[in-house]
């Protein structure tokens, strides 16, 4: 039978019917209306899971959000999309406009799980996923287990430390992986530098010198730009460094790199994959691959619904 | 029934007659003989294991060695202690003497093993083990499965790269945990700053400049000596920005130290408890205890033993 993913955006609900075999079957989307209220977004999820469900009947419904998530109770404690929510009952809510089991889990852990179940790491036992967006989500499957930890909180790679005096982080560090190659932590860089370099490409690409988000930064690499070239190989250098780092912790076959900023695809991954090198001893040389994505737009549905799979197969 | 652990070492063959509740029930302890050749040290670790075993009988013998070990094969590909040995098949030649199964496991997995069965991590389904030695070992339980990654070669958490322009070492890379927070590495940055502080307490332990040993640095230490609080403050603060990174990794609830350099007792893990929280977010405060290995000298025959039945069991 079906499943339904729903991908929880601050502006956009996705929804998609799945199917564990083929995938993503239908999909539909609606505004998330955030500023109607927490009420109204429950409508609009439920709304939403009723018009691609259609005549079909599905098993359960997954619910990705950025965030943190309490998986077990159903619970969003916080999450930067919904700044007025705080210990939402989110699962609760849906199930009283629709008679089904729903499971809530954070975004990056369902992106993990959607490669995993979908994805280019589909039947890996060893495998790490990060997610190069605003932030940085990642997850991890070491010896075919899904790692949570102790408290279900591990696999944050984003907030270790890379650059132990780097900027500060939200999470109260410095130089934690996500204060230094987050898609905003690049576009904010690119700002700062770009009034040394008038003439670059990418405030003709962004329109204006407070527009330069890291998209501009990419496509302005991709043409040679100089700044550009000095933002992007810093951004490459501490990647390569973390990931370097995650290849001694775990020997997985393969890194995949989801995310806004893995759209970037070879100006990225080229250089990545590279530097990486320096940062692997040789023994590890040749037993793993760092790859992009390929579910892209349909991640976060796949994600959704690939975390209430794995919630009703494990838990 | 039994087990026979045997810790193989450069000069002191360390064999424990183990029972899996009680721990180690008997133990002998033989010179290895490196300089009589390999089939003199086979004969001495099977005189040995014959010795502690006695009038009892037991199931299997696991060995712990330093090196690069391949456990399946029951092959020491290589070994700092013994530089003549190359792909020797172990097992198959202690067999030819002692009639069971020998099961062979590198020193640092053993330790993490022995700690899961034996020591403070006893039932522990989330911890992390370091032996801080003349090299860096570790091993990684996560989620209750010892991890090894795709190729049986995860958890080398000592070559890490925690100080980008740091030294060189062995590895090939710069600056990983080893070659920055190792007991040599401590010796050896002690020796190099010792002729600036003539007065230093280190040298007047050791007895001579060249001799001072990461021991001595520690000894000092307690005595408030400043060169010694130095350099123990360059290696507490790696280390700590290390753990930092397991701890988001793989929520522990434990990292357990082992290894010559932990003898230094709370000299070395009240500044590490303390400094480790600057690297670690908010959310991870209070999840995790950092401790002090309390298998010592026991160590060695006990995580020998513990691979022996975590291959039994498992494989």
């Amino acid at each position: 039978m079906y499943i339904v993913g729903v991908d929880l955006g601050g502006t956009e609900i996705k929804v998609g019917l799945v199917d564990r075999e083929k995938g993503i079957v239908r999909k539909v989307s609606r505004a998330t209306e955030v500023d109607k209220g927490p009420d109204k977004i429950v409508e609009n999820i439920a709304l939403a899971i009723k018009e691609v469900a259609g005549d079909d009947d599905f098993e359960y419904v997954g619910i990705g959000s950025p965030g943190s998530i309490d998986r077990k109770k159903g619970i969003v404690r916080f999450s930067p999309n919904f700044p007025d929510w705080r210990d939402f009952h989110l699962t609760e809510k849906v199930s009283e406009l629709i008679d089904k089991e729903i499971i809530v889990e954070n975004d990056a852990n369902a992106f993990t799980l959607g490669e995993w179940y979908f994805g280019k790491a589909k039947g890996s036992q060893n495998f790490i996923a990060l997610t190069l967006g605003t932030g940085i989500g990642s997850g991890v499957v070491a010896n075919g287990t899904f790692i949570t930890g102790n408290n279900g909180i591990g696999a944050e790679l984003g907030h270790i430390v890379i650059v132990p005096e780097g900027p500060m982080c939200g999470c109260g560090s410095r130089g934690c992986l996500e204060s230094v190659a987050s898609a905003k932590f690049v576009g904010l860089h690119a700002r700062e530098l770009a009034p040394r370099y008038p003439e670059s490409l990418m405030i003709k690409f962004a329109g204006d010198i407070n527009k330069i988000e890291s998209k501009h930064v990419f496509k302005a690499c991709e043409e040679n730009d100089e700044l550009a070239k000095i933002v992007v190989n810093e951004t490459v250098e501490v990647l390569a460094r973390a990931i370097g780092g995650y290849v001694h912790m775990f020997n997985p076959e393969m890194i995949i790199i989801g995310g806004g900023m893995s759209k970037a695809g070879e100006t990225l991954f080229k250089p990545l994959r590279e530097r990486t090198k320096k940062y692997v001893m040789v023994s590890f040389r040749g037993t793993y691959r760092i790859e992009q994505s390929d579910l892209v737009e349909n991640a976060g549905i796949l994600g959704a619904a690939s975390a209430a799979i794995f919630s009703k197969g494990v838990e």
